[in-house]
């Protein structure tokens, strides 16, 4: 399964133009469909043994319904969600090929995929995946094989609880209504690293936070989760106790 | 007021150890006095035309009381604590000499000082106040002056909220429980940082933040800000409404 062609759906955004470039230095002739632009979807999974389903979380359902049942027989049709069940679920579904679904754990502008995470769902087939995970532990990626349903929930502490907790930050400092530019002249590197963050989750990418927060199905439970550490914190702060408050933390270890 | 002696009481702490190598590099000669050893108050007082109080918050107004009666004429007391109403307000109770309130805006750990803020909070007297802002601008520090009033509203902010913050997360983590072997095999780099900073705040420096948080007279506001950034998202999060969540993030721009 060498110098094969790759086929990326939504080879134009942040991750698909990302994997697009990785898999061209690996050798393979890459193919682009865009929204507007680019081989059609029934094209695509004529020509390409391997087809990448890279567009944002709410139509990639939509996607693999559109492209699984044009794949050829032994071609692999995987994704790059970062929710593995349904799109595992559909894939499975949409091609009597190959699946496996990805979820490398890492921005588009990661500089050093070296030593960064990749999951890996297995779906049908053997082939696939065994190119699949020696192509991407070539470049020092890590490989972590589970299931769909393990992953999902992981990425609830990793991704949905992380993303609430900065959000809530972000809301906090807009509620609390401070002089932008006393917090930056009086500020310390912890807090300049946290409301990086902040900008990050409210900017250019909102709506991928937004998903990754909102459409894990362990969301309500990331929310209370905050919510009941907010209620173990209330006393302390309103009587003042440092001492009580210490405990708590350290308790924590 | 060169080549003056310095006295520090706390000066085996993070920040007094800090800032006795930062004035034994300045070329001043560097007394410490501290809980069981070292020089006795008084005598500190006595034979050091600079005294720097870097004790832990919750001893510092009983440091301040010890020691101001004993210094000399025309001295300076300062000390480093992160709220400055109280410390200020003590210091010029205690001695009729100079006071300057002062805080600087990195840990004791923060390999580089220049381009660190550090807030000075002037109390009485402009020659110490005028040597201890060039001091430390001669190192790449960056100076501001305000109230102690103003200093403790901004860090309701930097410090309170920001820590509050670290705390939920470190608590919500602890709450849902998940194996942090696959927290780690399937983390992300945003992940890791977050989880790194929940580490220090419950670590060896534990009392430290919990007296940041629970000390701030604005404290209350800081929580009672993340209560309702909380109640903002809960809708969001039980309609699994990711458009709508994005929306909410994008008006905080």
């Amino acid at each position: 399964m060498n110098r094969q062609s790759i086929g990326i759906i939504g080879g134009g955004g942040g991750m698909g133009s990302r994997f697009a470039r990785f898999f061209a230095r690996e050798g393979h002739p890459v193919r682009i469909s865009e929204r507007d632009s680019g081989i059609p979807l029934s094209e695509l999974a004529a020509v390409c043994p391997v087809v990448v389903v890279a567009v944002p979380m709410h139509v990639t359902v939509d996607v693999i319904r559109r492209v699984g049942p044009h794949m050829r027989p032994g071609s692999l049709l995987m994704d790059l969600t970062s929710l593995k069940t349904e799109p595992v679920r559909e894939m499975l579904a949409a091609t009597r090929g190959e699946v496996v679904g990805c979820h490398p754990l890492f921005g588009p502008d990661e500089p050093d995929v070296s030593g960064q995470n990749v999951v890996l769902c297995p779906g049908r087939g053997e082939a696939g995946k065994a190119w699949l995970r020696e192509t991407l532990e070539r470049s020092g990626m890590r490989v972590v094989e589970t299931t769909p349903e393990r992953h999902d929930r992981i990425m609830a502490v990793v991704q949905t609880l992380t993303h609430l907790n900065t959000m809530l930050m972000g809301l906090a400092l807009r509620a609390v209504g401070e002089d932008p530019e006393d917090l930056e002249r009086m500020s310390t590197p912890t807090f300049r690293s946290k409301r990086r963050l902040t900008e990050k989750t409210f900017g250019d990418s909102a709506r991928l936070y937004a998903e990754l927060v909102a459409r894990n199905p362990s969301a309500r439970e990331m929310l209370e989760a905050h919510e009941d550490a907010l209620a173990q914190l209330r006393g302390f702060v309103e009587e003042g106790d440092a001492e009580g408050l210490e405990a708590l933390l350290r308790q924590n270890r």
